[in-house]
């Protein structure tokens, strides 16, 4: 069997490959029929050299056109849905539908027709002129992005079409993708319309380039490299970490979505007012897509006495009468054994579940700990268990669930469920600036799962979270300044300035920082 | 002799000391009065407990009262000013007038007024609404902030009064100011002028405080330490690169501003067009304040050949004729000698100077190497020589010029000169791609020096100038949201939502993004 090609320069050619690999059917664990190179670091060299050109190749081209390559993109995608789904569906075991054909594909277009949007219209870069002393600047490329995807965003977080992906060829920066090696032929679907619609539209034929997978050493050699400009990273916290750190020796920007634990807390009062559709909500985010989610609820804390118990009685019965979804891979079931076994090991107690099932399958379940136990090994029953289990602390008291909440990491999201009728405010009011400090967004009275494509949406958070709590990487415009560098022009006579730092607004639409004034309208000369 | 206190939580108090230092006068190299202490990790742990109470008191402050500490705060330095230049340039060497009383001393209010109004106004924190989803972001205090404020300037960049410090307190944190152990009389009279005008607008006691230095690894121990939101540092590289190694391990931000060659190109039509007069300029900007500026031009590529001559023997000329400035300390002249003798070592040729002089000075210096000599040894020829020493590279033509360009590590500036009757053009449209790659702030036809407080100014750049091509130190708003971390609201109930993401708009200034159009108005519900 011959190895699939990979994209370099524009061109599907034969890898140079270290080995290969295959994908497996979840549901069946038998292998897909494709094999797919390890490619060696040739193949890295040679996506360097082409991004490189690219890259500078990309800088005289005018928005319009980038604008045009990713709606192409996005709409060569919908041509091609029903194939995309079946084999998404295949490799991952996602539900067709809703999850991939109303869900996640319409959010994949979606994030590529808004990216298009903020290129076309100029913003995002933070253009900002100071006339009197002819000092302008403005976010600008700041070289190829190589993009690790995950394995649970098949479409939507895919490294050559998802969010990042969407975010870095936005901010004007050819992408090199590493496609997730439990998805390499939906990733390989994408990436043939990728290269389609960067034919179509003109673009530098290496501003998308995708290869599948590399030896580790390769791995933290390509994110050193001092050709490539930036790394998106969303995948587990191990793998982020060892790269975080090449990426930091050399100063190269690291953006990564790593875990996270998405801690709720639900206050007393909420749970006696509505308790049964607390219930309901928390299990449903649970189980969708198997806890499969960046976001999905791993942690929450209740006040133990009467309320709780009944609380964890019907979550219970919930998870207990529900069918577990197959898992991703067989990787993240055995991941996912482990990671309740060390919770088990450091005092938390199955209420439900603990056990791996035939196909790809993990019982949904449920732990529980006394807040004291969880203060004796905060770190441990930290541990993140991608998947389908949660685990609830058990606090004995306010100052006891502040002890619990002074002691978590960073995450993403974390979320207060309080009453409406003003009996939890108080506890709201000594909760919320904790959990503030230690979360990337805040809820209320609301499950984390789901992340909106909004521009008000942080997708991020405090470390280990990701890298940087300044950044996110959901939400247009604010995910595309992760890809620029800020470039001054200090006296640069005006036919040598970049458009959007000209006199004349290059669109009548672009909003630009003119001395202190944010404005639509040109520089008056 | 009593070591002098240090500020811990409001007060000025004994350190817990593990040594002691004093400072010495430049010019005659002879002991400062004083004693100060090295600080022990009790002198730490105490700053980060009290900033950790300070950093959750400042989140209940208004505007207002922030931006009154930052006005009243400028007006005390200036009713001190006298007090201040004295002691300044007794510690520094650094000429009262104009640097010191006309130019530093003005920066440093200008800055701190700025970010007054940077407070009141808002728009800095970028607040993104969307009311459709109801979803609101934006930045918001990260946490204490640690700032290391180098020699150089020991008003304008000083952990306790400059930039960083006027930054990070305008986006909401408390600072522990890590002082520069050369100038630690001046810091200590801007600390008590700092914690008057905390006394005065009732911010909360500790946020500003003040140490004075550090044994090497409890430096490293403050910079890990998880009570700490983030770090602005302002040195060498070495030092810097240490300490950003910790604060990577753990996540944490750390705006480093390391060291800069500043590279120039003089196009040969410029050099023809008016080397004299450029002579003038690269001199003068070579030695102002003795070539201490992070900004000082310390590479300048020329094309061989007879202009290229005239420039040199014109510089030359300078040089010698001018006398050399005091340099800021002992240490300063040492590394000044150890690195022109690097650069020699590599290759490079005194064309004047290169010898140590009494009382802490050091011959006016230029050297020159050929562009093949710079190309076999890169790295050592790109040492920077922080002090009056500037390097000529020498290059052969356009094709090894570009291949200079393109070993230039990351630098804070750049600059190119080009004649004014367009014979330049062609070099400029081959050159301009590759330094702006390399640079935060392009220039043309004007040397580095002089960074402007504007809010279009880059004082940032490519690694290893900083740690992130995205951010700038230096230009208001901008500096500010180094030290923001991106708070989203995702269902929170209205009156719990901070005031900027309220559906008023605060104070009727204030630029939000709602529902993709920036508005100074309310949310219209």
């Amino acid at each position: 069997m011959s190895l699939q090609p990979v994209l370099i320069g524009g061109q599907w050619r034969p890898a140079q490959s270290s080995g290969s690999f295959t994908a497996e059917y979840p549901t069946t664990g038998e292998r897909l029929p494709d094999e797919f190179p390890v490619s060696a670091w040739a193949d890295c060299d040679a996506v360097l050299n082409a991004a490189t050109q690219a890259a500078a190749a990309l800088r005289q081209v005018a928005p319009e056109q980038i604008a045009n390559f990713l709606t192409r993109f996005a709409e060569r995608i919908e041509a091609r849905k029903t194939e995309l789904v079946e084999m998404a569906h295949a490799e991952t075991a996602l539900p067709k539908a809703p999850r991939l054909v109303e869900v996640e594909l319409p959010r994949t277009t979606n994030q590529l027709r808004q990216a298009a949007a903020a290129v076309l219209e100029g913003s995002w870069a933070l253009p900002t002129i100071d006339t009197k002393l002819n000092i302008r600047s403005t976010l600008a490329p700041l070289g190829p992005v190589l993009i690790f995807g995950p394995n649970n965003f098949p479409f939507a977080f895919n490294g050559i079409a998802g969010g990042d992906f969407a975010a870095a060829i936005a901010a004007g920066n050819p992408v090199i993708a590493k496609a997730h090696p439990c998805h390499p032929n939906t990733s390989r679907l994408l990436a043939e319309e990728a290269i389609g619609a960067v034919r179509e539209s003109g673009l530098p034929p290496a501003t998308v380039q995708m290869i599948y997978h590399l030896a580790p050493e390769d791995g933290l050699r390509l994110v050193a490299d001092p050709r490539l400009g930036a790394v998106g990273f969303t995948g587990s916290r191990a793998a982020g970490l060892k790269l975080k750190t090449v990426a930091d020796v050399v100063g190269k920007p690291f953006y990564a979505e790593l875990s996270s634990l998405n801690p709720i807390v639900i206050l007393p009062g909420a749970l006696v007012e509505r308790g049964e559709k607390l219930v309901e909500e928390f299990s449903g985010s649970c189980l969708m897509a198997a806890g499969q989610f960046c976001t999905s609820p791993g942690l929450t804390i209740l006040f133990a006495g009467e309320a709780a118990e009944k609380f964890i009685a019907g979550v219970k019965a919930k998870l207990e009468s529900a069918t577990p979804g197959t898992l991703l891979s067989s990787g993240v079931a055995r991941n996912l054994a482990a990671s309740v076994k060390a919770l088990q090991s450091a005092g938390a107690e199955l209420v439900t579940g603990g056990s791996a099932l035939a196909g790809n399958k993990f019982a949904n379940t449920l732990l529980r700990v006394s807040g004291a136990q969880f203060l004796a090994s905060p770190e441990t029953l930290q541990t993140e268990a991608f998947g389908n289990a949660s685990l609830v602390v058990m606090a004995r008291d306010a100052g006891e669930a502040e002890k619990i909440l002074a002691r978590l990491e960073g995450n993403l999201t974390g979320g207060i469920y309080s009453d409406t009728n003003g009996s939890d405010d108080a506890l709201y009011e000594k909760f919320a600036p904790l959990l503030r400090a230690r979360v990337g967004r805040l809820l209320n009275d609301k499950m984390p799962t789901g992340v909106a494509v909004s521009a008000a949406m942080n997708h991020g958070g405090p470390f280990p979270a990701t890298g940087h709590p300044g950044f996110t990487a959901v939400g247009i415009p604010a995910s595309l300044r992760r890809f620029g560098a800020l470039h001054c022009y200090d006296n640069v006579r005006p036919a040598r300035l970049p458009a959007a730092l000209q006199n004349r607004n290059p669109n009548g639409k672009m909003w630009r920082l003119i001395d202190g004034h944010w404005s639509q309208g040109d520089v008056v000369v």
